[in-house]
């Protein structure tokens, strides 16, 4: 099968063996993927991973012990523990020691006609969602993580710091909990896309009504978490979205001087997600800037890391 | 009257006016005072506070428009606010923007033969506790605030990293919760003393027996993060007490990766404190390293940055 591989520093497209599901495991063929920010800074050297790339998927299992997947449009959690440890036990794959992780740690990716996953990793596509809005459902899991672990009153204001890709999600997801959402962003047109949604936005730097209560940093930037610390009202919550590999030279003081709290927020609930999408609660498709079939993923990536782009998608499906 | 003043980047005791009490305010002689790790931070510019330093103390009201407190032994509450913003209405003046703080922001401090403060930051001290005690009552409120802010599990496992003032009285406090704690410094003098009061101690370096679910980051130093970011389990908590000005070059990603809880915590309340000092659940007085009248009030400066040293006193009263 032809595969989107990062290896010996080098991306691009090549032939690479159709994987064998374990007997646990479903053979699923691609039909579309997404590029995340993860898997550009996977090729800047993060994490060290090699091999074929990407997390964000919709496909269709075409191989499964338990028949009755077969021929079912599915997506994915991309985290794969060990089984058998503490905190796989304590259902927080994502935490195990030996956990492989989907185009990220130790297992092949997405970005491939073909890819293997444990069934249990398996959530079923609703009919009624398209391929394009599905495939949204791993970051738009992630954006609804927040919900579980910050308590929003109605009161609340919410300052989202970035107009990107997961700001976006984050924005439209906090929007639909009560408090008032305000988006910080760079770019005006992103900033236009969460307008049409009925959020307001600042441009960074414009003064907000009052200093928010909880501040989503979602900017992928090393400046966004001491632009949140400056910002947030005293015994306020940051929600730290970013994986920026080293913040250098940030003042921490705040975060005791305000007595703030600051909490890491990575892989959410799928499940919520899905369900988000069937009630057109969160609109994906204005999201999409560009689609590419998976022979240009190389090209694929570049433009997903330009300037104005939101998201880019491959055609896995069409070759 | 006699004080100890940091002016123009020298400290010295110097006569300076006794200090005049607004109608909602109270004289106090100060009988003993506290240096604690702020004080010195100050006189390395933190802040930028000049004038009479300290806000650890407890003293004799001699003056007061109510004069129920006039004789009454008391301790006080360090922040003062504005008394008609949102955050004083919210009763959060530690973060009033045009707050004053005793001793470290805009207001004189209690290193001084008699200090002023509000009626309303009073709290009395039992006369069951000595002046040696209820000198500790401002650092052990602060110590108990991290019981307010965090959930302990009976099962859980605590780490305090830091054998100073600070750690020895927030290991104490949390000894008392039925988490498992074990304190983790660099001294073996000051690791003694907590076994002695039952508390499990490391020193840095050695294995603790599974990563903790809480650390408790009192180190003072800007490495105390990074410490506590690498030894705690996923989605633990991280209970920040050092202000530190700046911590560079600290890697954040566990924060996101590990999808931790990190808290700031600053001031805590009196009245928890003082009942803990009543039913000796908490011991200070081997804390004591070593006592200075105010007229050695530099020496006693000099002398609680050195190695090896914990809780130094000035005996304000004896001159």
């Amino acid at each position: 099968m032809n595969a989107l591989v990062f290896e010996g520093g080098r991306l691009g497209v090549k032939a690479v063996p159709t994987p064998d599901p374990l007997p646990d495991e479903a053979l699923i063929r691609v039909l579309i993927a997404g590029i995340c920010a993860t898997d550009l800074e996977i090729i800047r050297g993060y994490k060290g991973h090699t091999g074929v790339l990407g997390h964000e998927f919709v496909g269709e299992v075409v191989e499964c012990a338990d028949e009755s997947w077969e021929g079912r449009r599915v997506c994915g959690e991309i985290n794969i523990g060990c089984g058998s440890c503490v905190r796989c036990f304590a259902s927080l794959p994502g935490h195990c020691t030996d956990r492989t992780v989907v185009g990220i740690l130790n297992r092949a990716g997405v970005f491939a006609e073909y890819v293997t996953l444990p069934i249990k990793n398996l959530h079923l596509v609703p009919d009624a969602l398209t391929d394009v809005e599905a495939v949204f459902c791993e970051p738009l899991a992630a954006a609804f993580e927040i919900l579980a672990q910050v308590p929003l009153g109605s009161g609340s204001l919410v300052a989202v710091l970035g107009d990107g890709k997961l700001g976006n999600l984050c924005s439209q997801v906090l929007q639909g909990s009560g408090a008032r959402v305000i988006t910080i962003g760079r770019h005006e047109s992103k900033l236009r896309l969460l307008e049409e949604r009925g959020i307001e936005t600042r441009k960074l730097g414009q003064v907000l009504p009052y200093d928010p209560d909880v501040v989503v940093e979602a900017t992928g930037s090393s400046t966004g978490l001491q632009s949140a610390l400056d910002m947030i009202q005293p015994r306020g919550t940051i929600v730290l979205k970013s994986t920026v590999a080293t913040l250098s030279n940030v003042d921490l003081s705040p975060i005791v001087v305000k007595e703030l709290t600051i909490v890491g927020s990575r892989c959410g609930p799928f499940q919520r997600a899905l369900a988000a999408l069937l009630e057109r609660k969160v609109e994906v498709r204005p999201l999409i800037s560009e689609r590419y079939p998976l022979r240009e993923g190389a090209l694929a990536m570049r433009r997903a890391g330009s300037t104005g782009i939101l998201k880019v998608l491959l055609d896995v499906a069409d070759g």
